[in-house]
């Protein structure tokens, strides 16, 4: 039986025990594993960052180099995966590719149903890898143009650009990519993790739990705010306005700016200080400064007018965009990171399990309602 | 921040109001709307409780024809599913397939990412049609048989037979089926319901929903103990010994007997009832006792010896057998009756959305944990 008040969006209601990630809104701290995030973002990778998240600690020499190796080797995808990639209608969005296509995957998984904590690993693994080969091919194909085979010798970052573009990427740009991966790689329970974690707790296997964290993140209050951002520097773009008088006329008709403020933090999001530091080098290495300078301008305007601080988004739109990413693809990119979180919260979740089933609170019509036989009604 | 200590699965925790499903798991109530699940297993169809679940009050003639209608027309599936459907290697499970068909169906929606009222209930009738459809087709093409058209002059129930079996259910085997639909099509927030919330919170669409709901029901926790009782039952009927006589042996190995108990009722499930005297009347009238008489006996033997009630997955085991459908089926059928509870959950979510998002209980390294270099590792 219910045994409390509803709060609704379970806002500040603990849901589970958690090693994975430490929040402080309040002080604007973001920590893996008890590491900060700015001395991830700084010194670490992805695939250092990942091993982290998911074995609780950072890896020695040896074990990171088997450690990136395994996730290599796992750059594999069934011949299928790009049949059902040519039948989708080019009407549909990439997060809808990406979500049926992760599912589509445990077709191919040797195990699929099992959730021991090895299998769970393995399956990380394929799916990281995966991921990304998902997103770049799907962009290719959709385009028109050939997929690219991966290359062992690149890094995640660098083999998800390569495969994307076809072009080796310049070390800015596979810095900038990196770092945002890492800085989206866990955010605690936030929407698409909490519903792996409600998948797996039926004990339903990884592949499900994170076609459906796929799906949460598709929605526009979750995965859409830097393509929102990114629109509105398009139009600002387009119209050769100045991005200021843009922004005072958005505020004067009462609209939301995006990419500013958030939930959880009442300080500035420690993810946003190196995405601009990143986006801000990136822009000068690859000559194309137009979208950080826009960027920067907004920000300094809205922190004085609006005392309101830039949040992750903001500044990982203009990065996609100098790294030649389509506006589509911003979302499916944030799962190519984020699945190293979801995956961890999988494995946590299934190493100690319960079923996730809260209670809800009736109110509706006062049982018993009779039953009125229909030529009755 | 979090406010509250830890409770794990969130077992009690009131984490939505809902108007949908009133469980007294104390008095063995279970109603939807209000109305008992006694009146509606007697006098409803799957249509009508559908039609209840969706608007909220039973249906004049009138209504509840032109509801009928509606989910007959949108017994509609896109060649595009098909083509995957002879795609899908031999080895996966229909629970797969179902998933990946439901994410698929979303490229064909004319208005995917659309989460208004409206466009929510026109997915519904898309989907709770198409489920059924999905299950059924699937099975013809897995088994090499062609795929049967569905017949508009049949009803939800007696068409999904139809398109099962490719003959004309005997009125008993409509009757069974229908009532099984009644019976599972809502649980309040069970695992899947809340999965589907939980993604549809973010205002995700409901294809998105609908598919996490899928994976969550996959999970043996929550979608598979009617197979484990199918498993039984056809272990003893192999083995030609007496059923009581397997029963006790799994006791006295303190092994579990699937069918029996709940996490929420105390007393005899409600559901239960109906599915017995269903069960006996169909067993009966196709001329196949065997599986009822078996099911009937373990069940007198385990209510005085253990003093524990059978459940809905008890009775839905040998009436679904005895409906000539396959045991790895079963679950897929629970998806296409709980699809009308699903939908219903995902309308009433976002007619007054807030994003779900706890908190978790940290329970890692003490932040902060110093990032220590490779080399100094």
């Amino acid at each position: 039986m219910a045994t409390a008040a509803v709060v609704k969006g379970l806002e500040g209601v603990v849901a589970a025990n958690s090693g994975i990630c430490w929040i402080d809104g309040y002080a604007g701290v973001l920590a893996y594993r008890g590491i900060d995030i700015h001395e991830l973002a700084e010194q670490s990778t992805f695939e250092e960052t990942t091993c982290l998240l998911w074995h609780g600690r950072l890896p020695d020499r040896t074990q990171l180099d088997e450690f990136t190796q395994k996730l290599i080797v796992a750059r594999r995808l069934p011949s299928e995966i790009f049949d059902l990639f040519r039948s989708v209608p080019k009407s549909a969005t990439p997060m809808e590719v990406l979500r049926t296509a992760v599912s589509a995957l445990s077709f191919y998984d040797p195990d699929e149903s099992a959730v021991d904590h090895d299998s769970n690993v393995r399956k990380s693994f394929a799916l990281t890898a995966q991921l990304a080969m998902l997103v770049a091919a799907y962009d290719r194909i959709r385009k028109g143009n050939a997929v690219i085979e991966p290359d062992p010798s690149l890094s995640h970052a660098a083999n998800f650009l390569w495969m994307l573009h076809g072009t080796k990427p310049i070390p800015a740009a596979t810095n900038a990519f990196d770092m945002a991966l890492i800085l989206h790689a866990d955010h605690e329970l936030n929407a698409s993790t909490f519903a792996a974690r409600v998948i797996a707790g039926t004990m339903a296997d990884m592949h499900s739990a994170i076609t459906g964290a796929i799906g949460a993140l598709k929605g526009p209050l979750h995965g859409g705010a830097n393509e929102a951002v990114m629109k509105m520097l398009f139009e600002i773009g387009k119209s050769g306005g100045d991005p200021v008088d843009y922004v005072k006329a958005l505020l004067a008709q009462k609209k939301k700016v995006f990419g500013f403020g958030h939930r959880v933090y009442r300080t500035e999001d420690p993810r946003a200080t190196h995405l601009r530091k990143m986006s801000e080098q990136l822009s000068k290495e690859s000559g194309n400064t137009k979208w950080f300078d826009m960027s920067r301008r907004i920000e300094e305007f809205v922190k004085v007018e609006k005392k309101l601080n830039a949040n992750v988004d903001f500044y990982s739109a203009s990065t996609y965009t100098t790294l030649g990413i389509d506006l589509d693809l911003f979302t499916p990119i944030f799962a190519v990171s984020r699945i190293a979180g979801w995956t961890a919260h999988v494995i946590e979740q299934l190493d100690d399990n319960r079923l996730i089933r809260p209670r809800a609170e009736y109110t509706g019509p006062e049982y018993p309602v009779k039953y009125v036989p229909i030529d009755h009604r």
